[in-house]
């Protein structure tokens, strides 16, 4: 059989290696020009580590002195995200004529200005925490939270690559929401602006749009949708405002559709679960499905 | 640009470690009074491996001799349930005063009671196989749903978890039915009760609140939501029953939501998709939406 | 503690060992007689490596040269999967009776012949990634959809395992998608045949069931199940066409179900969010929930 094999394999990889020269994007073999998914997942959670320093021990890292592991940490996060920026910004589009130097020169700024932003996140973050034990009668201790919560990584996640998108780095913000779409099914795109004390509960398939303005202390729960009410416009609406605003102290419950760009969720509204809204709610409203008709039958 | 960085290194160093002095919750360094993720997975996955031998071989086993192999695998668990629960014990009220000494003897005391619950865990998740080949055209043999099915992998983890969680040990339950809601999309709380031939299809989306009980041979659908009706009480509501209850030889199809803790879905009613119920529904009922009224046009 | 310890371990063990003496399919231990998941996995994403040649570098190879590499990657997979597939061919119906050589020489003829795909299989993926960039106008590039969106991967990863699934080979098709579940929560059954341009959006929470048939153009966001009527018919259905059939330039919004193995969704139609679909709807056709009553009070 082997020899035979051989010649398949050969035959097999031909044909592989002549459709590589079809000249398609799918073609293309430029390994070295892209951010590595594998160094920006480890860059998001030595971030989340330092956001939360008793937690997340990093057990690579031999010292027991606390600040001298955060040092190392934070060090370790500088030159890796300082060399995948200026690998990423090659996609920029005003930096397309750039050169290396000046691509790192850029990246090295955009790290030091990201970096000095952690203690703004922190801030955030722990509001967050804040609100979930608030909001959840099951949570028990917020270590609990932090240790097993999914709504928590992925605000916190979005919190982080939010910075990196206002800094207009390529790429990298949505490797991080994706790396946390992936692991708890909740899809946050770093574009989207959220105000302090968030709280998802549950979470998988929340959905919340790259344009999407969310207000202070609003919770919303597993199913939401804060998406565009159509993309048939594809790329002619690419850096349009094309996702709602929602107020503070809205609360959106399970399954609710929230569409639009010039849609607005005004303050203290409750939208009730499955409610489909496409167009502005004045504050305080709370709207919830009428029970829609059922047939009933015994059988 | 070395120099310069070492200066920046420096200032953004001092900025963080100067943030974790706000002696907020999100500053605690106690990292090791926590259970350990990583450990608790691999304490989860080697218990999925004992309840199926042969299934999921640990290639870290040297041994090719079935009862040597298994032995090992107890004996692991054993001792890193039992370092594991001694650190989550802390977390417990009952046991806020309780000494190392007194922490670990009762850890021990938890670890050998569940693990003589194992057979009786094995004899419900083997009534869940037998639902899963019965309810699922798709589904070829036994051994496909025990190596692909994320349904299967959801109910056994919160079989393991629901044990653990009867047995009052903190955190370590919501971690594993954690690790199996990241991996499948399907979030069974460890408080939650469950019958003999459970059966999830699909699954992406589900949702069973802390203080549901379910019964014998249910089926339930992606995006099905056994939840509570409200959270605007919070922490208040700590142990309160607030979730439904579900009779014998229930269906349940995808998107329905049953919200409340006194609603009681009776035996062998059939709850169609979406169908959205907040109250109870006497015995053998077949409720389903009214298709609801469409808007059709022609381009 | 620890000799106490010695005998609990002592009985827990022989209480778990006796349970594997029922004889219940859970009892097995053929464990060798099994695809292996880890392995399985290893294929796909070498796969996608050859789909994607200048993505996804797999660090383990020391060769830069582009062709050698790739040359390693196929061998790589070529040998693993006729392995794997030789002990999936074990569980097919057709060949129960066949000795371990019929079974060898008939994974090496589907593996060969499954490898002899991959440019069409590369060629359908490129109209994917076309599809995606032209439908999304969050996205920024082409590289920017491949390193991130997980409908891409969901996609890509079923029509590899289509492929697979229409030479026949049991369990390692599904274990495929059911990995892409897993990090996307797109559930799409290796059976389904896809047409060229497929779009998916978000898609957290999407199913499409092993019978169903997509046409070509088509876009599905998050949330959509093309799925059966009732599996109350449990094996009974084995085989039979249970899933909908979805022309060319169909779009399918956000939790909108088809059901049925009758219903036909023709060509041009667009189906909106939420639409609960069990019949045939002619092409061209626009459907959309009214917006359902909904209960407005002011707080």
């Amino acid at each position: 059989m082997e020899n035979n094999t051989g010649i398949k394999l050969h035959d097999i990889t031909r044909a592989i290696l002549d459709d590589y020269e079809k000249g398609r994007d799918i073609d293309k073999l430029d390994t070295f020009a892209q951010p590595d998914q594998e160094v920006v997942t480890d860059i998001l959670l030595k971030l989340i580590n330092i956001i939360f320093p008793g937690f997340y021990r990093d057990k690579n890292y031999k010292s027991y002195n606390h600040d001298t592991r955060i040092c190392v940490l934070i060090e370790d996060v500088y030159y890796n995200l300082r060399k995948q920026t200026s690998i990423a910004l090659g996609y920029s589009d005003s930096l397309v004529s750039a050169d290396n130097l000046a691509l790192e020169t850029r990246a090295d700024e955009i790290t030091a200005e990201f970096m000095q932003r952690i203690p703004a996140i922190r801030a955030l973050v722990d509001t967050d925490l804040e609100a979930t034990i608030q909001g959840d009668p099951a949570a028990s201790s917020k270590e609990e939270i932090i240790l097993c919560y999914p709504g928590l990584l992925a605000s916190t996640t979005s919190r982080i690559a939010h910075e990196l998108f206002l800094l207009n780095v390529p790429m990298i913000p949505r490797m991080m929401t994706e790396y946390a779409h992936s692991r708890t099914g909740i899809d946050i795109h770093p574009g989207a602006t959220i105000g302090d004390y968030f709280f998802i509960d549950h979470g998988t398939g929340i959905v919340v749009g790259e344009t999407a303005v969310i207000g202070s202390h609003v919770k919303i729960y597993q199913g939401v949708t804060i998406g565009a009410l159509s993309t048939s416009g594809g790329q002619r609406l690419r850096g349009v405002r094309r996702h709602p605003t929602i107020g503070d102290n809205v609360t959106i419950y399970a399954g609710a559709s929230i569409l639009g760009g010039e849609t607005v969720i005004g303050d203290g509204c409750v939208i009730g679960s499955n409610v489909f809204i496409t167009e502005s709610v004045s504050e305080k409203t709370r709207i919830s499905s009428k029970t829609s008709e059922v047939s009933i039958r015994r059988r």
